[in-house]
């Protein structure tokens, strides 16, 4: 079915701001396919077709255990010789995302682009594999977003707060730990801000949320950033409006919740939040 | 070195009400131990002292997650053979937390008590071993602690929010899920609540953690009951002073950190925890 981050992430994003997807597909991605983005108004003009090409492709599943995806086959497709080419409407934007893939790709986009606030989400594969590139691409990134598992992996720390704080070494002044059903930490120079995962009777397919928390939060920060920056507040804002889209991403299999969601049910679910967590001193 | 459930929970607790602990120990609980409990106010004359007794011992060991603590002695000792008794002062108690021990010696207590408000902590041992008597147990309290994984087990539903509601479906009102370092959960008739765990460099020792959680949410409970009831403002503060209480138990070893805590220090990370969870719509 149709996935990947770009995808999730895009939908999430559309609910705040305007979103461009770069990123190149095969012949096997439907007009279908693109109808999901562009009835969300997002912009698909830099998604690259390949012909005879074939998507990218994962397959995986979940045991007992949600949090943990079990990978069973992984197709790089049209991604294995991609070249990424953003055309200046993509140049130009404020906020830059830069999805889970071989680091010196998202190199080469971090230097094409002139965004102002950027991104970066990335996995044990590359931190075992490309280290050095990895480190290169977090060192020219705003903000960092990755698994705690991951987090702890890439700077050899066991303990999350140092994990962060040696993260931010690296660069980032933005630290994110995303913890599966736990929620995710937001960690900058003004403290630690945490937030649970929605408890929800049925969790279907956790697969995407990481993308759609990215699409939440980055959507958010680009519709509020007034000059260039964010503060701490709507940071928090924005790592709420990142657990909203997660939390609606698992409800369902693929695209499905996501695709079809209202604003209004976006805005009930952040009251649901702040019901979730705020007690009174 | 000192520890147990009661120790735990009657340091935690002694920072908002009076406590009483009701219990056996050997010969082997010196005054030094009882100068513990009795410097913070706490009232031993109901804890038990059995000549040529040991009290009841327990050694285990934490690997890379501190969330699992791994059992590795046990002894019951003076525990074997206790039959508890209530003095009038335990008898008249508003508030009752039966620790984690055999569930048939929990009901003898909750029934020698007259307390408007009864919790109950228990483990994954009773759940196998005493599945009947436990739940009668439970049945007879208005409030159910736990570990989630605990809960899932209990109510044998793999879904935290469908496993809290079958759990109230035995009889309490309030269920909480006690979740490690990712923090805690209550779920009343008014929804869900949720508080993370405090970020910490350094997590020294986890044991006493949930009792000190236990201390913290029922003596602040105790403190602002006013006709026996509790609104759900009162419980999720209750739920922000645990996890309080929980944070500074896990900064040292045994009862080190919590027996020689300020009131000004507690009040201090409460506020910790308000900015650490808060966020504004």
């Amino acid at each position: 079915m149709l996935g990947g981050s770009a995808v999730h992430f895009a939908l999430a994003a559309s609910f705040f701001t305007e979103v461009r997807v770069v990123g190149p597909v095969g012949d096997d991605f439907t007009d279908e396919h693109f109808t999901v983005l562009t009835e969300r108004g997002v912009a698909v003009d830099d998604i690259e077709q390949i012909e005879g090409g074939k998507t990218f492709f994962w397959r995986g599943h979940y045991d007992h255990d949600m949090n943990v995806a079990h990978t069973d086959e992984t197709e790089l497709n049209v991604f294995a010789d991609f070249v990424p080419k953003l055309s200046p409407a993509s140049h130009e934007a404020g906020v830059l995302f830069l999805g889970n893939i071989q680091p010196d790709l998202q190199r080469d986009v971090r230097k094409q682009a002139s965004a102002s606030f950027a991104a970066l989400d990335s996995m044990n594969l590359w931190i075992e594999t490309a280290r050095d590139s990895l480190l290169a691409a977090i060192a020219d990134v705003d903000c960092l977003l990755l698994n705690d598992a991951e987090l702890r992996m890439l700077t050899e720390q066991p303990n999350l707060v140092t994990a962060a704080n040696a993260a931010m070494d690296l660069g980032p002044g933005v630290v994110v730990a995303k913890r599966g059903e736990y929620g995710a930490m937001l960690f900058t120079a003004d403290g630690p801000f945490a937030i649970p995962g929605m408890p929800l009777e049925e969790v279907r397919d956790p697969t995407g949320a990481g993308d759609s928390f990215a699409g939440g939060f980055l959507g958010y920060l680009d519709a509020v950033r007034v000059d260039g920056t964010h503060d701490e507040r709507a940071l928090r804002r924005a790592m709420a409006y990142g657990s909203v889209m997660a939390s609606f991403n698992v409800e369902d299999f693929g695209t499905a919740r996501v695709s079809s969601l209202s604003e209004d049910e976006v805005a009930e679910r952040l009251a649901a939040f702040k019901r979730l967590t705020h007690f009174h001193e």
